[in-house]
């Protein structure tokens, strides 16, 4: 039986993760699990891993660093009490070399014990408070997922990781613009403030109706176009790295963690 | 000639920071280079920098990770344009197998092409916000450095790093302490708001005039002791971990940053 959408949004976030890992639902994630951080998956071979942590460091607007796993270990114990990140992403995305070579809903039987997994806050956190703030979000109400883009700014490199930093773009009427500046501000591990409004072209963005990832969302004559740093850059940074092979969440269905999204910091204290 | 501490306050970060790679200045740098942040210095092989940027990551109150250096580089180029660690902190300790071994002003000798510097943020960024608060800070004043104790609060383990964290004691005027907590949590790369106030035995610590590190620091009737994860956490770590040699700044003598101490992300983006 295929759970939709809507009766998703009306289940917590443990239940969510459980039908994501039983394989009933394979779709975006933005608009479930309310009031839970949310997290783009990086897996690499440990020989990566050093460098894809200084990446992150050194690019934190793009690369906000929530969780890593023990070398071998798919479980990411300061996320939650029960997150396996094998099967509990709707879809994966597995590079070979470098280029996209399959999708998967399960990565159980490629995992292996020089793997490490690396999760990223996401801007649905975000989402959920302009929400709240009475801020429509087109993508969310229309069931698509938000569009993204690669675009002319570098990242800092760190060992073979460099490229373009990749953006989410959400159209906002022009009068909203500071509140939403403000509201995202407030979640620095989930991407923080825009690093852009206005023009596209001038971060190299040639066409708003043809993104990298996700569906087009149209902007409004009111409306300004405003570019968040997004937890796809590692995927573009994975096409430069070209490591033997590397998986990921398929962009817009991430990895749902049991930590509040408004958590002071990501992390979950063992019990005393 | 030496430079006493009231002359060094006079001048800019740069300038502190040339004088301490030239040997003229080896003590605290608390209320040096006001508006800059300063780093604690962790010097590992790279046989544990990943295990330990782990330990960082799932311990960010007392690790927040502000810089990280290409293996075999002593130059942390995110957190300013001439940055040496080997040079630029004012007095360092060298531990060996996990015991302190060796006190050095410069590290150049022991330096060697597989190392890796970490800088952690340091809680005398959010020290300068309380005093423009009109907030008094007892060592600041009297020329001593902050009393650093280990607590019974575990750290989150990552490989062979684990053990308890240290945390940074001030006296706070009890009317000032939420003004204190509020503005203290606006520096989350500086340690955030404190981890505990009043009683010091409710987590472990037996006699407040007995520091483990820095200098004692009265605490009066009308004050509360208040404490703060410290950047000192990784030495007791490292007393755990017992790398064959690892090197760190001595406790209360930072590594002075170009970066503002009020910005948005601590990196210092590279020239277009």
């Amino acid at each position: 039986v295929t759970n939709s959408f809507k009766q998703l949004r009306q289940i917590n976030q443990a239940d969510v993760r459980a039908k994501i890992r039983a394989g009933s639902y394979s779709g975006h994630t933005s608009g479930l699990a309310d009031g839970f951080l949310q997290a783009n998956l990086v897996v690499l071979d440990q020989t990566y891993a050093l460098d894809f942590m200084r990446f992150c460091q050194r690019n934190p607007k793009a690369c906000p660093l929530v969780g890593v796993t023990d070398t071998g270990s798919p479980y990411v114990h300061t996320l939650g009490t029960d997150i396996d990140i094998r099967t509990d992403v709707p879809s994966y995305y597995v590079y070979r070399h470098g280029s996209l070579d399959e999708t998967a809903t399960d990565i159980t039987s490629l995992w292996n014990d020089q793997m490490v997994g690396f999760a990223l806050g996401c801007s649905f956190t975000f989402e959920h408070a302009l929400i709240r703030a009475g801020i429509s979000v087109w993508h969310l109400e229309n069931d698509r997922t938000v569009p993204m883009f690669k675009t002319n700014i570098e990242t800092i490199e760190a060992g073979p990781f460099a490229g373009p930093m990749v953006v989410s773009m959400r159209a906002i009427k022009r009068k909203k613009l500071e509140l939403v500046f403000s509201i995202s501000a407030n979640f620095p591990m989930a991407h923080g403030s825009p690093i852009h409004w206005g023009d596209p072209a001038k971060i190299g963005i040639a066409d708003l109706n043809a993104p990298d990832w996700g569906d087009p969302s149209p902007v409004g004559n009111d409306e300004i176009a405003v570019f968040w740093a997004c937890g796809v850059t590692p995927q573009a940074a994975i096409l430069h790295a070209k490591p033997a092979i590397s998986i990921t969440h398929k962009p817009g269905q991430m990895l749902i963690t049991d930590i509040a999204e408004d958590a002071q910091i990501p992390i979950m204290l063992p019990p005393h």
